[in-house]
């Protein structure tokens, strides 16, 4: 299948690239370094040392496999890019991991917020127009979050739910609740995409993806130069992969408030095989189908706690250290989310456990000397202080 | 109270500013001339004669009632058009117009698309911005649509929906299904406006408005030159204002395929005091409010029936002709949505009547000489040739 990989440099994007690569796919892979710019302006970095751009990394992946990646160093909110990689590549399948996808990034203040969603929003209404201009057949695989229902008092279902209302009943798009000005673009292209289905006949599944942990993957160990990257710092990093690269430096772990938020979790190897279910297992023309994306449900306070017992298990000195919350959110509540699509396609998970604990602390040993502490605690404020926050 | 007006050139806008400006507020008006610039590019134009600028229309105002009304010609995709009015005249209530209200215009192709995304959804993220940094006691009085929802097969609600779910309930927003690009970014502007009052405690209320129709005000009265403005075409034009206007100039009325979409409509004075009521009884602080704004549901066709039966009384000869539908919607469907918020502050209706109908056609009739009739036909489709529609 001809895969066209939207953000193929990224954390997810390059493992993605070559997982499908390695499986036969021709993949085309298009980035337009982002997050390689938003690290260099704060001085952070990824843990991992990762090749000098994706066109390297396709030429090591080339050198180990022999097998092609196309690449495309371009921007998707510029047409011309979106319209040349679709006339060229003419993809049967598209997997979007294409935005910027850091909520403390958008939150940090008003240009930021409003860059989030011009790159975001724009880049994917690019995306639904080529579809429908050169591509009307394919398969959109778009990269969505569960944090965009945030946490209503009752079950999250996948996309819709059935509402039975004075009589009447009807499915209708799940209710969306979204934290940051990242999760809300995330809910402005879910409705989007469901727009360009509903009137062109596109084919679309949106991933309501948990927060993803791992470092490493079958293709990312063929050799230390196709490692994908790393984040920790509090603008890119995520709760569990932050948490073990704090216990193996020494420093202490740090959930925010009370730590009884509960979100969806998985294994970036699950990742890439419900990527795979999705893609061989397409959308009908017409269809928007939406499917959550995660193995398994911890509240922040469980993962460190796990962490911690991992770590001295494996010799590690682990403290735990409660923030002040920096973020606007609830601190404890009901979190019970549906997730069986992906199952029922055959997803076979990888449960968190000590052992991937222990294997990630010997990855994060291996890369110690790159580690920069500076930028591991949060600054970025969901209330600046200009503001007289009223409401809980 | 010093109330600001967004997008205070426009149908509502402009007697929206006379309307405070007579009850003793203090009105600043913002425009970029969007809405003129489009007419222009299109060869189309207001039936009624309005004046060369804001500037004109408020110098105007002050000759004719003593007066003033503050004026800012700029755009509010610009944060520095924003912030300088903000920090000049420290608005207490911001009635927010301005947007680029028109589906079809959204339609036209990607291009249009795209920039009615970046027009509406990055304006009111400025909005915001310098409300929670320059004015976080002001109220949002926003105007939304009712056509976020589509037409779900439940009763619609305002704004929120107490949903039963596998033995629990939570009130959450009310599921949208906006049918085009355009009621789009207004699902954008609710979710992001939502998001503000929970992080930063702002105040808003969203009014979901209903389809506009009439003419005329108290303000518009007092002198010709104060006169809004009345589109017919295809792109800014609105059913029942298109259909009045056929109806003068021996044109068919044109419902879009069999006639039976339902909608909310309300006479412009009721819009009036509806926005009126809602900047009189703000919202608390933190609070997200949604009132449905419109006074009476009518299928397409029955209006079509209603302006042919006020024709033959006002001796016209009134033809009715479907055509092929351009949009993607239901032409029958269940449809009932509440609205009771904005009857509860006090709202008396002025329902749709025979004799509203030939007040129209005889205010109509005065600017006759100046209807350019090629473009009253809808010439935008939501289903490009380009694309193969497939889903019904």
């Amino acid at each position: 299948m001809r895969i066209l990989i939207l953000g193929g440099d990224g954390y997810l994007g390059w493992p993605t690239s070559m997982y499908f690569s390695k499986r036969g796919h021709e993949v085309h892979a298009v980035d337009n370094y982002l997050r390689r710019r938003a690290h260099e302006e704060a001085g952070t970095d990824s843990l991992t040392p990762i090749g000098s751009s994706l066109r390297e990394r396709a030429r090591v992946w080339k050198e180990v496999t022999g097998l092609e990646i196309g690449v495309t160093e371009g921007d998707l909110v510029d047409w011309d890019v979106v319209e040349r990689v679709f006339t060229e590549f003419r993809p049967e399948a598209i997997v979007h991991y294409g935005e910027m996808p850091s909520a403390p990034y958008s939150m940090k203040d008003r240009e930021h917020a409003v860059f989030t969603h011009q790159n975001n929003v724009i880049n994917t209404l690019n995306v639904l127009w080529a579809m429908a201009e050169l591509a009307p057949e394919a398969h959109l695989v778009k990269l969505g979050t569960m944090g965009e229902y945030g946490t209503p008092n009752i079950d999250i279902e996948e996309g819709f739910i059935e509402i039975h209302h004075k009589g009447r009943s009807d499915t209708l798009p799940f209710p969306k609740l979204p934290g940051s000005w990242y999760h809300l673009t995330k809910v402005h292209d879910s409705h989007n995409i469901h727009f360009a289905c509903r009137i062109w006949g596109l084919r679309a599944t949106d991933l309501n993806q948990g927060v993803v942990y791992g470092i490493e993957t079958d293709e990312t160990r063929l050799d230390d130069r196709l490692l994908t990257r790393f984040d920790y710092d509090e603008v890119f990093g995520t709760a569990l992969n932050r948490f073990c690269l704090q216990a193996v430096i020494g420093h202490p772990l740090t959930p925010y408030g009370k730590g009884g938020q509960t979100r969806g979790y998985l294994n970036i190897v699950d990742t890439l095989r419900c990527v795979e279910l999705a893609t061989l297992h397409p959308a009908s023309a017409g269809e928007f189908r939406v499917f959550n994306q995660f193995t398994e449900q911890f509240a922040v306070v469980q993962l460190a706690e796990k962490v911690r017992e991992a770590g001295e298990a494996h010799g590690l000195t682990v403290r735990i250290e409660h923030l002040e919350n920096p973020r606007v959110e609830l601190e404890e509540h009901y979190y019970n989310a549906t997730h069986t699509k992906l199952l029922d396609l055959g997803l076979e998970p990888h449960l968190l456990s000590e052992t991937l604990i222990e294997s990630m602390f010997s990855t994060i040993e291996r890369h110690r000397d790159r580690v920069i502490p500076d930028h591991i605690m949060p600054s970025t404020r969901w209330r600046p202080n200009v503001a007289q926050p009223a409401a809980g």
